[in-house]
């Protein structure tokens, strides 16, 4: 097992990433203000894993409320929030009771957003059942639903108090879901490490074939490069904008074809294109490597345009998007591999390019 | 004018209390991130001061986004909260846009709310309206929204920028609405300054008659004593508990009558000759006191007992609420005038004894 941690002062926590250690409720235990647990999770993780989870946690004599919300991104909306709050207060749920959410980046960002709004604030823990959420969501204490104008658009800051990664709930998931999780983690070499973007290229095979060691060392690189980030601008007021390569496409994808038609991961991979070709254009970014991008992600059985959108619509979506998220159309391109930035020079044309080639 | 301060570090922030401030824009301008606000109010506050606020804020300059809900307590619940996202991204509002409650205290808490969660957190401004909501509800950050199973069980601490209590608006309150703004005025005479509790025994007939000195007293030294015990405690962890006195009772009877019926400080003030009843048969409150405070909420034209709601039912509702809050039933007392004390060991029979006299 390796321990990372995220440095954010009094909100500070430590990221566990081992095998087999989904039931180690005495890793948890020491972190619980009361002996009372909400266990978040969904239809499809409540069979595998729930079990052992509430049991190791049973065992150290700590009550258990179980919570089912559907499964799905199309889900992550008032409904499944509200049936969190009902299941809250009906088990009696107190402000000391901590919340865990135990499945994928929905559930997190679900089961976090009720953490940080029950009773103005519970404590709440993170066990991540899917690479995407292990590399990505579960880390950096963004928590959030959806709204029929836009992703993410109502939410909270709540960092939780520990993150609990086990690489064996990976050999579980579907292949399709696998693979979207990749896409983050080809994200953190494309933005902050080229060494580990060359790293991906040598040992896709093995990510893709389950390799736990591999596994675990992707992992391991991406949550280190995200609580960095994360530790020196927790809010995204700056640094932390850049984590966003390939999610202003990428939103647009989903927000256009409708929540769940498209996994997060997989918009981000079509996004990613867009974005490093918006680079090329902009002479930041070679040929060559812009070609790398997509063959990885192509490798990766990832898509690298999107479909059944086009670019005028895209157009569209980005700009509510960006208007309402900050005013300002501006992007995150890459310098070079490795090395992410902010630009706010984005001729349209250039955009209009991008989406010609890449959106039909 | 006098500005009084809350101290919470980074967050600190400044309340101005005077007469004709309400369009004082140049107050709030440098509190802007972007100039555009959107001014979320309701129908009954909006033909009053909504021109007037807004107009003020157009001469500087400042884009408004005008956001009207639904008017009373039994609207403070999701249906409002989403009306306002709605608007906020049908509006083009950003992430820097500041949010501006004009209003009592159901539109603070759901304007609040609204601004801790749209987009993650975005600025707020406080303008309140009532007595109350000036006295209360706008300093001290915390918003909510009600839950069919209790009162404010969703929601965030949020504080605000900036506060302006403008004591003309006071002019147009009902006369229900002032009164009951006075439960709470009263209340922190009860629980921290026994000087004003004299004061408010000596001055009621001038507030009641709406002097504005008396009532720029009254406002003032509330916001004083509210904005010393946050500063200590923003959080709720200790002594902010404090400013809870009457308000277990008082919760019981806003959620077991249906929100709406009583105005809040009607329920707050039965709560409170509930709470000292208590403290009298617990030996802490003398006899003399105890009617003190009695009268004074009579002669405010206060309840100072339940009607429509059984003493079990009340009992039920405590419960499921100080189950739900803290995991205990401990309840605020008084241990002599201004001066208010957590006690965890109050014995169900003089609860029962309490209610059985109290609640019909």
């Amino acid at each position: 097992m390796q321990t990372l941690s995220v440095a954010l002062g009094e909100r500070s926590y430590s990221i566990h990433v081992g095998t087999g250690i989904l039931d180690r409720a005495d890793l948890i235990a020491p972190f619980l203000a009361q002996r009372k647990v909400a266990v978040v999770t969904n239809p499809t993780v409540a069979p595998l894993y729930l079990g052992r989870v509430a049991g190791a946690l049973a065992r150290e004599d700590i009550e258990v409320v179980r919570i089912i919300v559907p499964d799905g991104e199309e889900h992550k909306d008032w409904r499944a929030l509200n049936g969190i709050f009902d299941a809250l207060l009906e088990q009696r749920c107190a402000r000391d009771t901590t919340i865990i959410a135990l499945g994928g980046g929905v559930i997190g960002d679900l089961a976090g957003f009720a953490a940080a709004t029950y009773q103005r604030g519970v404590p709440f823990v993170q066990i991540p059942t899917t690479l995407l959420a292990q590399v990505d969501s579960s880390v950096g204490g963004k928590t959030a639903i959806n709204h029929p104008l836009g992703k993410n658009m109502v939410g909270a800051f709540h960092q939780p108090r520990l993150v609990l990664a086990d690489m064996e709930t990976l050999k579980t998931l579907p292949q399709r879901e696998l693979r979207s999780g990749l896409a983050e983690v080809i994200k953190h070499g494309l933005i902050r490490d080229a060494a580990f973007f060359d790293w991906l290229e040598a040992n896709l095979d093995r990510l893709l074939a389950r390799d736990p060691d591999a596994l675990e060392h992707a992992v391991v690189r991406s949550i280190a490069i995200k609580a960095e980030i994360v530790g020196q601008d927790e809010r995204e007021r700056g640094l932390r904008v850049l984590l966003n390569f390939g999610h202003t496409f990428g939103h647009a994808i989903e927000t256009g074809l409708g929540y769940g038609t498209w996994l997060h991961g997989e918009a981000v991979a079509a996004g990613m294109v867009m974005a490093a070709d918006l680079s090329r254009q902009l002479g930041l970014l070679s040929e060559a490597d812009t070609t790398r991008i997509r063959s990885l992600l192509e490798r990766a059985g990832l898509p690298t345009a999107a479909k059944g959108i086009t670019p005028g619509r895209m157009q569209e979506l980005i700009r509510i998007d960006k208007k309402a998220r900050s005013g300002r159309i501006h992007f995150v391109l890459l310098e070079r591999l490795g090395a992410a930035l902010l630009r706010a020079d984005v001729p349209p044309g250039a955009i209009d390019h991008t989406l010609s080639r890449l959106a039909t």
